[in-house]
Order: structure tokens, then sequence, then C-alpha cells
């Protein structure tokens, strides 16, 4: 390519540069233009000197408006004072379009205005910074799984066997075979799949129909799951903790400059060390009637519970051990108890809560087939699933990350909306 | 964990290791029984002998059937014969399931019947040994997009604009908000993508509601788009044939097992190098005709075309510069010929044809709109993608691969349904 970004201006110190990109800011002192250019890696100021340049290049930087996209030539010259530590003495400027009445401008906007306009809004220094940190966070996930030597099984979306539930899902016509729904989960398929790789995940769009209006709910999401051949509940928590661990650090490492951006406080994500808290779902309840919650044995955590319960604790925590009847059928029956199930979700600390949900898997298959029909599920459906508890069944586990909402705790954002490049909530399907 | 993985037996030579997993196959001589076990990382060869054992633990592996759980201990023991290069020398065995009638034997099957079981079928070793390559490959496209600092954009699926045609797609009731479609591209949320990060991709399941029963055809298939800020069309080819060669290059050294597993000849692999070849449409119908097809200037390529034209090459060749009559709106017409517009596609060598197709995008404002009219597509829907070409719109170009034709024909498949854990085909949707 005939041009340079940014990001790599730093190797070129001395040298004469092109940079192309869109006008973020200018200024001018009398004979000199600031003119701040991005170009989607970074931002550098441009100067433009009267006398130095041919008048009518000076004269350009007039026309300029914000959003402007543009191709300057220039000399790179060290700066302590500029942000990013360069500058460019411009010899040259070539305006490739002008924009006219950006829309978002440097004054405040509503919220609903800025995700009318998420087409243009990306563009804007806070979003970047949170996609930014996005991007490395699917990249450490995945990094951690391969190195790990888990074999990536994409599950289908489109699906005759429901998930969890039948109240939450998308369906859609499916050609001349009937309905088909929209998976919520790749878990059934990934249990099909342990039996040939041994560690196994799936990472995809996950989908719930769901009507709730929260700061923590989106229609559309990202989920990475991972399941095990022969680990226990305790074996899949211990891998939670060294997954999320490595995750952290990574984001720690690589996205200092996006986490300043966002004024995040990096204390608490530097405390996410082993061990994270461990707590039976039976002394969550016990602590959280303590703290004034009407929350009943018996029943899931609302959010405000999990903000409660996670202010509770200053690392991550997982409470193990759910009331069957809040939990989904394929989870693992507790050997002595007839009420709780083996399982965790590990809650994120600073009033964030649940970002995975976890579980030892019923490999049984009468207790199993028991198990679907009290939930008044199609036993039809799960022939396949089933099977699987038939031709070889061994103990296994797996979880789920939600990636929305593990970013937005890591980027200590107030609503999950900011998360994802394009949000699909309740009343959200554009752009 | 208290248990070892298959692939690092070699770690532990002469010790003493206790492997988990399933039966794969079994044959006795004498005082000596061979169990085949598999864990899903590897088979080896476990020896049980009388006299060595207890005669309970001896007699044991009389019980076990094809695809029973088991738990092995014993010494490894380093045997050149041995398939893996090591052998282990059994002192216990506890069986964890007895599978009754597996029904994936080892005799032929069907492919119907080995579909209608495909999360069984999964344990077979030519599926593992395709899936690995598919772990492979995925990991590599994405590998080589993080390197090269192209940033991850994860682009709706469900959206209410439409991609490139209404006939196609699937179509599902949004809550209270109308109707939503299954996305066929990322496409267009990339470009908006690119104005904020310069250089982006999406990679991400991808739909097409098409009753196309050929061996080229998935429902539901996954692609990995890129989208450049200031790239044309042949920096753009240029961008596809670097990403091409590396992956290539990523499984050649990586799934050499797996290859051979697969009885893939090599060498045309081994051929992928630069430079690719580059002809016209308007060459490419002129040796299609040669070559005796029926093909007319104006139409698209079918199946049979791209395989006359592919063999003869010894390497991929791009086609560029298609009528625009058979390409989509949002590619950018020609400089100076208005019957074709600035695109290619890439196709794959030994008749396996197109795996990517790009192009250079229509940039200008009132020539897309012109374009999405003449195409009777909805205006309004377009409106923000519009606005792209508003607010510092800049030449840009993009691709997209699809990753279940290019497993496809990197594993020397004939069907396409082997390349995806679960395919959804015209007439299938499940399991």
């Amino acid at each position: 390519m005939d041009f340079c970004y940014i990001e790599d201006i730093g190797k070129h110190e001395g040298e004469k540069v092109t940079l192309k990109g869109w006008l973020y800011n200018k200024r001018s002192k009398g004979k000199i233009h600031f003119l701040l250019v991005r170009d989607g890696t970074g931002i550098i100021q441009c100067v433009l000197t009267k006398g130095e340049v041919a008048d009518n290049i000076f004269n350009t930087s007039d026309e300029l408006t914000q959003e402007s996209s543009l191709e300057v030539t220039g000399t790179v010259r060290q700066d302590q004072r500029a942000p990013g530590g360069y500058e460019l003495n411009l010899s040259d400027l070539k305006i490739i379009q002008i924009a006219q009445d950006y829309p978002i401008t440097p004054k405040p906007h509503g919220t609903t205005f800025l995700f009318d306009h998420r087409h243009l809004y990306l563009r804007s220094r806070r979003p970047h910074a949170i996609l930014k940190v996005r991007n490395e966070l699917i990249w450490a996930i995945r990094n951690y799984f391969y190195k790990n030597k888990f074999v990536l099984i994409d599950t289908p979306l489109l699906t005759g066997s429901v998930g969890e539930t039948t109240s939450t899902l998308f369906e859609t016509q499916y050609l001349n075979e009937g309905k088909a729904y929209l998976a919520q989960t790749g878990q059934l398929y990934l249990e099909a799949a342990i039996a040939a790789f041994g560690k196994v995940y799936c990472f995809g769009p996950t989908f719930r129909a769901e009507k709730s209006k929260t700061r923590r709910h989106l229609t559309e999401f990202w989920m990475v799951e991972a399941e095990e051949a022969f680990y226990d509940n305790d074996d899949n928590m211990d891998l939670q903790e060294d997954f999320l661990i490595f995750i952290v650090n990574w984001i720690l490492e690589k996205c200092q400059e996006e986490l300043k951006e966002l004024e995040r406080d990096i204390s608490p994500l530097e405390k996410v060390k082993k061990p994270f808290y461990r707590i039976s779902y039976d002394e969550a309840v016990e602590k959280l009637k303590k703290a004034g919650s009407k929350i009943e044995w018996g029943t899931d955590f609302g959010g405000e519970d999990e903000t409660i319960l996670t202010k509770m604790f200053d690392r991550p925590v997982f409470v193990y051990n759910y009331p069957k009847k809040a939990r989904a059928f394929y989870m693992k029956p507790h050997p002595t108890r007839d009420d709780v199930v083996l399982c965790a979700d590990l809650l994120a600390p600073e009033g964030y809560g649940e970002i995975i949900g976890g579980s030892q898997r019923n490999d049984d298959y009468d207790s199993l087939v028991q198990r679907i029909k009290e939930e008044n599920l199609p036993l039809d459906a799960y022939k396949w699933f089933l099977d699987l508890r038939k031709y070889g069944s061994v103990p296994h586990s797996g979880f789920g990350l939600g990636v929305e909402r593990t970013l937005t705790w890591i980027c200590g954002l107030s609503h999950i909306r900011e998360s994802i490049p394009f949000p699909r909530t309740i009343y959200r399907l554009y752009p």
C-alpha cells in the first residue's frame, strides 16, 4: 500500500509519509493550522504552516469539516506534547470528500440519537475504545481454548430441537421442513462432540426473544461455550477460574490505552486472581436475606440480588448447587440431595453479576428422560441427545460465558448496549 | 486433572498413567487382549496380558463393546510398530459404561444413515480428521486478521435491512417490531466500521434459504468477511492472495496427519503460491466457450463452468470485472465501461470453484441511490448505508470467504456437508 497507518507512525520518524483518514477536529493559530486526523488506528496532529506549503494547500484547510475524508503527506516529528507522541508536518493535503453536517457533533447527544446513528457513532472515541477491547477480549478467549487444545465445534444456529425453554425462541419457516428455531445454546451439540474430541468449544451469536428491558439484556449476543469430557463440577469451576484470569490479564496487558480512555479504574480487575470465592446457593440466600433481600430459597436471583451479592466480594464469586426447579433439565442431580443440582454461576464483582453459567451434565439415560418429561419438553426432539447417554456415556461438564456481559464488566460500562457493534434490544433492530 | 491425554502420551514414556476414553476396537491373541482406545486427541493400543493383571480385570475385556467408555491405567512403552508410536501396558481397567448396539459399525453405511446419526458419526476417523482441519483453518483465518491488525466487528444476524436479495432470506417475527431477516452478509455493517477502524472483519454464521440441492450449498454456513478503507479492487486481490496462501500453508504445516487420514493429495495445495492467475470475466467466457460451454456473456458461471475453468489452472484464479447485471448493487461501476463492475471472484483449483467473492464498493452517493432504485430495493432500509457516502466517503473494498467451501477444497471432499459439524441443507435440520 502507498500509505501508512497512524499506529505505525513511530517507525517512520524523520521520514515523509502519507496518511489517509478523516478529520476529527481542527484549530488555527494565525499562520498555523492544526488538523487532528484519525484513520481508525490512532489520531495524529497534522501541522500546516503558511509559507511552508503552497497557499492553495494552506487554504484547503478552511474547507475541511468534521469527518471529511482526506489524504495528508508530511514529515514525522517526535513531540512529547502531542497526543501519541508524534506530529506530522504537512507538505501536502488532498481532500477526498467534504462531509456536510455530520450529525454527531462534539456537543452532548442523547443515547437514542447516538444509537440511531450507530453506523456513524462507532467513529467516536468511546465506542472505538470499547470495541477495540472487544476485539482483544474475543481474541483472548479463542487463544485460551486453542492453546489449551479445545477443538472448535461450530454448532448450528437453525435447529429443530429447542434448548432450555420454548418461550423465548425466535422461530422461522425452514423451507419445506417445518419450523426451525434460533439456537439459545450450542451445549447439546457440544455434548455430542466431546465423545469425538474430548474438550470442545463453540463461539457464536445466540438469541433470546425476551421482552426484557434491562441494562443486562440483548436479544442477540455472543456466547462462548465449552464442554469437557471427564470433568466434574469442581474441575469445571477450576477451568473457568483459570480461563477468566487469562482473559482479564490479557486485557490488562493489551488495552491500557482503551481502559484509560474509558476512565476505567483497573484496580478491581487487577484483583482477579486465584482463588475465586465459592459459596453454595444456600449460603448465598442466607447472605442476601441478612442484607435485606426478599429472596426465598428456591428461586433464581434477580439482577438486584446479584448486585448486592457481588458487592460483598472483591473478586469473582462462584455460587454453586442451585435448586433443581430453578435450573435447566440437563443438569446433574446432586448425589445426596434431591432439591439441588451440580452447577455454578460465576458472578463478576462490582455489582455486575452473572457472566458464566455452568454445570455438570446429567449423564444417566433414565434420570434424563424423567427430567425431560417433568419439564414437558418434547422427548422426540431430544432423541439424539439421549443417544449420547447410551453409547459410552461419561461424566462431563461445561459452561457458557456471555461476551457482552463480560465486556460490560471489564470496561466498567453501565449498559450492555455499548458492548456490541450493532445492539439488538427489545425496541431496536436498526441500524 | 487425574488423567492424561493420548496426544501427550510421549511425555510420559516409562511412567504409569491413566487415560479415559472409549473403546474403538479390540482383538485377542490367546493370552493377550489388544484394546484400541480413543479419547478425542488420539488412538492408542492398550495391552492386557493374562497373568500380569488380576483375572477379573483381564476378563473385563470380554464385556467391552465398541464405544464403551472406560478408564485404563498402565505403563507407557515406545513401540515403533504401534499407531502413534506408543503402547500402554495395562495394570488396571475400569468400565464407565457398556455401550449396547452402537449403530455405526465398521461395515459401510449409507450417507443418509451417517448424517441421521451425525451426533455419533463425529467419532469416526473421517469426520474427526475433517473437523480437526476445520479447527485449524478457522484459527488460521482469525490469526491472519488479528496479526494484520484488522479489528473484529461482529455484525448483527437479525436485521431489518436486507443484503443482496430478498428471495432467499429466512424471516422471523422480531418481538413487536415487525419482521427481521437472518443476515446473508455482514458487509454493509463492515462498511460502516471501516470509517471507525480502517480495516475490519466479521466472522459468523450466514444463512441462505435456497432450495439448492447441490454439493456446494448449505442453508447455514460460516463466512469470514473483510473490509478495507482505501483499498481498490487490485489491492483487495493482493490481500486475498496473501491471506489464502497464509491459511493453506498453516494447514499444510499443522494438519499433515489429518490430510493423510483423508488421503488428500497435497501437491495441488503446495502449489498455492504467488502470483495467482488473474483473468477478466470477458476472457473467462471466451475460454469457456472454447471448452464447449454454452455460457453467454452477461450471466454468472454455473458450478459446471467453474469446474471447467479451474481445471485449466494449477493455482487459484481470480476472475475479475463481472457484468453489472449479474452482480450486487453495491459494487463500484467500472470507470470506463458501463457494463461491468470492479469485482473479483477467487476460484479454487481442481474443479472446486468459487471460495471468495469480493469487490470494490460503490462509494458515490448518487450512483448508489440509482443502483438501489434499479434493483427495486427499499431505499428506506438503506438510509444508514447511504449515510456512509455522505460523511467522509472513501474508496474501499472487501471480500467474503466461505469457510465450508474452502475446507471442502483443502480436504479434497466431494460434498460440502462433510465440512461442518451439523450440516443444514434443503432437507436436513436434524440432528
